[in-house]
């Protein structure tokens, strides 16, 4: 018999869609979309929403536009919105406008990091001392990401004390928390169990987070072997928009909203009004002129209750 | 920390797309069609079929050539192809041509198995005690569903106890195992263990089977949380076809390349190959002219390995 009543009380959802899911979309939408997107995303109750990048505007054209994005959104009491930073350029930008929580991104394997960011692990870690360094000094709340923490499209599995490794130097530069991604949807729960196993040897639970991707079907098993292991923060996209671009065949993260569904018939806390989170999402669904493939919001609630 | 090694080593999963998923798809295949698919899935290793049912015709045309196909199939060393029986009649005709296993179904609530079969719970059980001890009698293998365990789309949540009721019945009247069934797709992991932590206290898990709909995408989840529990034997469909007529809003199955790569990347044994399985969803697909919507038939194995 498993003790399901040790599953977290409260999961922190780290809302992505705006940057994840957007980024990697071929239907640019209009910065107007995407500030309206993010402001029914906040209504809903989702309280940490990663907005955009600012990477280089040529190697990202969805997230152009990030500058005009934080100008736009009103500041909201308890609603932290996060911008993804490559380097100190991406940082000065970032505190131009006002940016209060900022995120970089490594890998677990050097294929991957000069794929995504054009450097090595180890050269990505270099810089992002400095950066997390300069953003803490600055107040600013900083995440860290590995990508490919179960399997990377170039290299294959990933070795999960590399993975251990990137994860305890994020977190000792100065990161308040690291978040490790499927990135290709490839892992299943038993391999996110293990790995999880291994980071909770030398980090908290509160320090760790995941990101799923839904492409093999495993997006929600993993999300629940996840907080079977105490995790309490989850990265999702509302409408399961998402993908990376240079990622071969990685497409959709888990749906926000099959996550809280799930999360909320278990018992456990998000803070997020579900009706108003699928509002969101068709507001950016008649934006694209097509459907997204959260499987609540296609079905909404059981009928008959 | 959970004991996820305690996961069984081996699952028996129950291939229900030739009767749950093509019974509900609007395009009607032909029976070559059919028992093509139906022999491809044996190739692909799995060992337990559900090819048809015995139902009126008029009421389920798309079953009306389950005898045709019993007929047709090639009889194969440990392969047990099941047909769905509503009763006597229906046994008679799977007597007929030649079915070594039958199932009969039932539901947690009277609104569900009045909507689905015309009669009460209590009806139903007591039809099927005759049809079990006629089809125990002549040697068959009987297996016991009980619908809408969780949710019905009738009268809301489904009473534990009177799903506890129902399966103790079907299988105290010579049933060798009953299903307990997410018609709706509506349960979520937690919900799934307090009822199968239920029914353990009286029936043994070999005795028990799940089924479940990935409508609002809790299917993997709650196959894992079966698992957690000691439950071996699951119902997938192969794409992910699948739903029930009678049930409102309830679409797919759980597809079963979507579970068998859970299950394999968890080290759990099925006896599948999912190549090949991913050859017979094709051949489906090619007759039905559309994409079904297992992710991993869509996605493929990760790449880079």
């Amino acid at each position: 018999m498993i003790p399901l009543a040790a599953l977290p009380g409260e999961v922190r959802l780290v809302e992505v869609g705006p940057r994840d899911g957007l980024q990697n979309d071929p239907q640019a939408v209009s910065t107007d979309v995407k500030v309206a997107f993010i402001e029914s995303l906040a209504d809903a109750g989702l309280r940490w929403i990663e907005v955009g990048s600012f990477v280089r505007p040529d190697r990202v054209p969805q997230m152009a536009d990030t500058e005009e994005v934080f100008r736009r959104l009103r500041p909201r009491e308890g609603v932290t919105y996060l911008a993804l930073v490559p380097n100190l350029r991406g940082l000065e930008r970032a505190a131009a406008c006002g940016v209060r929580a900022v995120a970089v991104f490594t890998a677990a394997t050097d294929a991957f990091a000069r794929a995504n960011i054009g450097l090595t692990v180890e050269e990505s870690l270099r810089t992002f001392r400095e950066v997390v360094g300069q953003a803490r000094g600055a107040g600013m709340l900083v995440r860290g990401y590995v990508s490919v923490a179960w399997w990377c499209p170039y290299s294959g599995r990933a070795d999960p004390r590399a993975v251990r490794r990137v994860v305890l130097e994020l977190l000792e530069m100065g990161c308040h928390d690291a978040g490790v991604a499927d990135t290709v949807g490839a892992a299943t729960p038993r391999e996110v169990q293990e790995l999880l196993d291994l980071l909770l040897r030398d980090a908290a639970a509160e320090r760790l987070g995941v990101h799923f991707h839904d492409t093999r079907g495993t997006g929600l098993a993993n999300v629940l072997a996840a907080l079977q292991m105490g995790i309490t923060t989850v990265d999702a996209s509302a409408g399961g928009l998402g993908g990376c671009p240079f990622a071969p065949g990685a497409l959709g993260n888990v749906a926000t909203e099959d996550v809280v569904y799930m999360l909320h018939g278990m018992g456990v806390r998000t803070g997020v009004d579900l009706d108003r989170l699928c509002d969101a999402s068709r507001l950016l669904e008649a934006a694209l002129g097509r459907r997204l493939p959260s499987r609540y919001l296609q079905a909404g609630p059981p009928r008959g209750g």
